[in-house]
């Protein structure tokens, strides 16, 4: 004690310090604090998958009344049981059994906080001491942070852009070992907006199960899809491979701030139990927050009164959107997009930066761009690819003509004569 | 790989196998197991603290009009900032500011998913290898399950029976170290339903800060104080001690379901920022999740537009529910409630196991209760007093009268001769 200053014993925890420098989130802070505000044209947002605040994107009433009718019930003001309420994990069974050749019991589906507590409670799970996990790369950063702050080594497996980003399955082979305890495929992509086959999906299931190793499914963006390859889930694989499957109303209803998804076990042979990963995510769920109790109340409704009419027109948009990417994208010489999205809201695009004057790398570009042009786009880094960008195109037509227009300013105001 | 069964390399983390054991949650399901489906009589449910579904606890229409503005607005779909909406923490800082000596700022505010987040939030902050903190006994169980989990080591500091369960203050000076970084306490208590006074809460304080530790103070049932002890935020004393606040709507609307919650620092010197607890509160709220962000945004009309009525008509029934308690539990022999709660939902009542036979302990009482009277209570051990009960009174009061008429059977039948 100093000049009367008490001696703290408490101190922050340094593991946690640097959290922020590596999700989405943090990277989107940075470029956001890049923008100029004496720019008198609006911020075109191609940076992260959240359309919800757009007029084309607004969610269908039925799920607004869905939840509406649940609080008002007054039914759901209480506490929620550790792994949600019957009712909405029955419907969420209903709903995903449809398109698998098994049906699934309320069981089988544990409700969460969104598709991101859902990675948090399989990662904490599956952390054991030695451990690895093998994840795609590109991928979603918020697999990274999730599993260093569980101390379970990662390891990643390429996605391949010449082969529409499959897996590079022999790549999977080469990385895993006999402290391998998982791999996670992200379909629809994000970020590489792909959609995997019913083939490519089932050699994914086979050489996981001769592995050893579960697969998590990460399908935050199911059903939207929009090209020439139809959405399957993996789950279709579960007797191959005990399956587990993050998902969400987030994107499809286009309402990621309600925080509602689901972690669902596609495994008819019981290996999940057998391990204790049942009886582990159980524990984790006991002692984590749960989804409003009202929202789950709400779920039966959701899934059952929403119109494919609203599914479409998403689909349409998204449709058009991704057109409108690809072929604007062609325009500017910096940036290749070697195959137009067929899924989720964004392109994951290589940027030639020997084209460029001036600028060293996609975060410096992506900084440069928000300062310069307002258009705010992630770097790949963000994603682990350096150099190369992903584009959301789940925005307003409009802006998004408006914000590939200005990149393509950017690129002539830059390029090297 | 025996029989073609492929031989999978992962496994549950067992260190999760047990977090179920120590929650009220799961003693609560426990006991559930063993009522007698042919019982004809209602479950009286003095078990847990959520009366959220009785028609006299039911919340104001003013919080159930804010959520569906909020929602009905649609400026609430999308994905909250990391530690909340500013003008959710902007109205939080102006409604605790109101007992305070100083004014807070929405920077002191961090949204969280009810308390149990926030509790997890600065447990996971304050876990360093070789630290402990210390909490109350009795005390809530769930500090124990989560700094297990982030291996922060617990010390228990008695709360002091005879002395309306005010805190050891001795004790906490003795059990402390150069390793101790904070103490926990709950104002007004859960599970003994004091309410601390101005005298005490500064006490606290100055020993707090002689031994160099943060307090956490626990204020979940905030304002929820009928007797004689006006309820005082530990913040006030925030200049002798940095304090984090951990406080919710979950009691005072009686929406636990609703999971909305905060976590406030207390600390107008910074000590809290100088020691990098706030960097690292940063951190772990960036990968953790959100409340939804419609409830965020209802939440500047809750705490403005709730009336005072509904608040006064909770505190009549609390405290006409309290006597009770008080009075009935006068009537049977074999359980003594030393004081008159004068806060929260709940009493802690000591077990006299010699006047009953057959009965080995506080558990056993509570499974042969559930099975015989259909009544409800939890055990002491739940919250680290062996051979204690606590008794929830936030129920209608005609359920009250029954289940304690039930309790008085249950000891006549069991009474030792």
């Amino acid at each position: 004690m100093e000049n009367g200053a008490p001696a703290w014993k408490f101190r922050g925890n340094e593991g946690l310090f640097a959290a922020s420098d590596i999700t989405v989130r943090g990277i989107l802070y940075q470029l956001m604090a890049n923008l100029d505000a004496s720019d008198g044209r609006a911020v075109v947002p191609l940076g992260h998958g959240d359309p919800s605040a757009f007029p084309s994107f607004r969610t269908t009433p039925a799920a607004e009344d869905a939840v509406v009718d649940a609080l008002r019930s007054a039914k759901f003001n209480c506490y929620s049981p550790t792994v949600g309420i019957l009712p909405a994990r029955r419907a969420i069974a209903d709903y995903l059994s449809r398109d698998l050749p098994y049906k699934l019991s309320p069981d089988d589906v544990n409700l969460t906080l969104g598709c991101t507590q859902a990675i948090e409670a399989i990662l904490t799970v599956l952390a054991r001491p030695g451990a690895n996990i093998l994840l795609p790369r590109p991928g979603f950063p918020y697999y990274d942070a999730r599993a260093k702050h569980s101390h379970l080594e990662t390891r990643y497996f390429d996605l391949l852009p010449d082969k529409g980003w499959e897996v590079d399955l022999k790549g999977v082979e080469d990385l895993a070992d006999e402290s391998t305890v998982a791999m996670v495929i992200i379909n629809p992509g994000n970020p590489c907006g792909s959609v995997y086959s019913y083939q490519h999906l089932k050699k994914v299931a086979e050489t996981a199960s001769k592995l050893g190793i579960m697969v998590i499914a990460d399908e935050v963006y199911g059903h939207l899809a929009f090209g020439d390859t139809p959405f399957v889930p993996m789950g279709v694989f579960g007797s191959i491979v005990p399956v587990l499957t993050l998902g969400s109303i987030s994107k499809r209803w286009i309402v990621p701030g309600w925080r509602l998804g689901w972690l669902v076990t596609n495994d008819p042979n019981g290996f999940l139990k057998d391990t204790g990963v049942l009886k582990s995510l159980k524990g984790f769920l006991e002692i984590s927050p749960d989804p409003p109790t009202f929202i789950q109340g709400a779920v039966p409704h959701i899934l059952e009164k929403t119109d494919d009419d609203f599914f479409l027109k998403v689909i349409c948009i998204l449709r058009e959107n991704a057109d409108i990417c690809y072929e604007k994208i062609q325009e500017i010489p910096c940036i290749t997009c070697l195959k137009k999205p067929e899924g989720g809201m964004s392109a994951m695009v290589k940027l030639n930066l020997s084209l460029l004057e001036g600028i060293k790398d996609d975060m410096e570009f992506c900084i440069k761009l928000a300062k310069e042009e307002s258009v705010i786009v992630l770097p790949g880094i963000a994603f682990g690819m350096k150099n190369w960008l992903r584009v959301t195109f789940a925005v307003e037509p409009f802006s998004l003509q408006d914000g590939l227009g200005r990149i393509k300013a950017f690129y002539e105001r830059h390029a090297k004569r």
